[in-house]
């Protein structure tokens, strides 16, 4: 294990989308963070079996993707399927006797759109994170020894709290390996720790809780915050993610 | 006092300049936060007799208006006073008999930035505030009874702890008078709350503290989170901060 700290890698968390730009991310693994559904979704998927996720940016891609590679499409938009995409961003959608041996093609408000900016702006390395694989993401990172940045995917570019507490769960594990100088991480990592003893009750008071509670989406988020349900490690190749375990 | 939830103005809190643009501002109150030290300044100098502070976004303006104005030009990069201007961005370099019926025209890294950003973008009613106008910020806040948005200057646009813990200081006194819903603003109530008793050596923990010990500035960031030791309210109008109390 590296032990000095003048060589142990960096890592930063960069808190909504829009503050993506002022970090460099090339020479870093990317880790795309969208607790509230995607990154968990795509997580169960691949633990259930799936070939590989497509995961594109808008629903017209979707759609021309599905055509193209005979996959599942997938995508809401406010709780309801996107008229022409088949089915939602709910990871109780994807059990293994549906989703085993497919190609899930998704588009999502939030964590698509920061995996296919991160890839824009460079990023060579990209993985995806959830609670349900919190332990597979933490054993990716420790074993890589390469500087991270934790793209947590926010609401609209707005900050959310269950994308950072998760950034925050990460940490908490691996900080030791990591040098950390960076405000975004630390209040992360004491986000968690205020709160990871009461998550369930915690996590009804953000206000994603309630949007998506609006759509009757409680049971989704509450596995969405179970840790190591679904313990895949979506790595993004070739244009798709696939399960690096 | 305003008690109908349906009724009580939104307030948000922005956690970088680089967040700005996702808010209407235009008819809120905008509260410019630069713990370090900006609007830590800008209290005491006004809490010291200033007439007014005309905020300025760089060197060069700073320069063209103190000798339009005859002010007292201030200014630091890397710890230093920028050439071609006379005082530093340090509140200990504004005392009474110093600055007592003078001008003081200013530009800081960060918080003076956001300032014209705020305005360029539409703010119609700005304020600043820090711990050691903390009290008077909240009096405003509470009376004027109209939605708020509390703009953090962070570092270079990223996220910084000190301004969130100022906004979630702010939010502690007034949260009953507004209606919250935004995850920027629990967590930086629940980030005050959990350090609210320890502010002096949490402070210690941040990458601001870090960076400005190295120039031997500890004294003033402990002033700087130091509460309601210059109870001024820096209201900007006409083109500058005067003293609204």
């Amino acid at each position: 294990m590296n032990s000095d700290p003048k060589t142990k890698p960096s890592l930063h968390t960069v808190l909504t989308p829009q503050l993506l730009d002022l970090y460099e991310i090339n020479d870093s693994i990317v880790v795309i963070i969208d607790v509230f559904r995607a990154t968990s979704t795509m997580a169960t998927a691949l633990y259930n079996g799936a070939t590989k996720i497509i995961p594109v940016d808008s629903a017209e891609a979707c759609i021309e993707m599905g055509k193209a590679t005979g996959g599942i499409t997938a995508g809401e938009r406010d709780g309801k399927i996107i008229p022409g995409l088949s089915y939602g961003n709910s990871p109780s959608e994807y059990p293994k006797d549906f989703i085993q041996n497919k190609t899930l093609v998704i588009t999502t408000t939030n964590g698509t759109k920061l995996l296919h900016m991160a890839l824009r702006n460079g990023a060579k390395e990209v993985i995806t994170g959830s609670f349900p694989n919190l332990s597979q993401v933490v054993a990716y990172l420790k074993a890589q020894n390469k500087p991270v940045i934790l793209g947590c995917s926010g609401w609209k570019n707005r900050f959310n709290i269950e994308d950072t507490l998760f950034a925050g769960a990460v940490i908490e594990e691996i900080k030791d390996h990591f040098t950390i100088h960076c405000d975004s991480s630390f209040m992360a990592n004491q986000l968690y720790n205020q709160h990871k003893n009461n998550m369930t009750e915690y996590i009804k008071t953000v206000t994603h809780w309630h949007r998506l509670a609006a759509y009757g989406l409680e049971l989704d988020m509450l596995y969405c915050i179970s840790k190591d349900i679904a313990p895949s490690l979506p790595i993004f190749k070739d244009g798709a993610l696939i399960n690096g375990v």
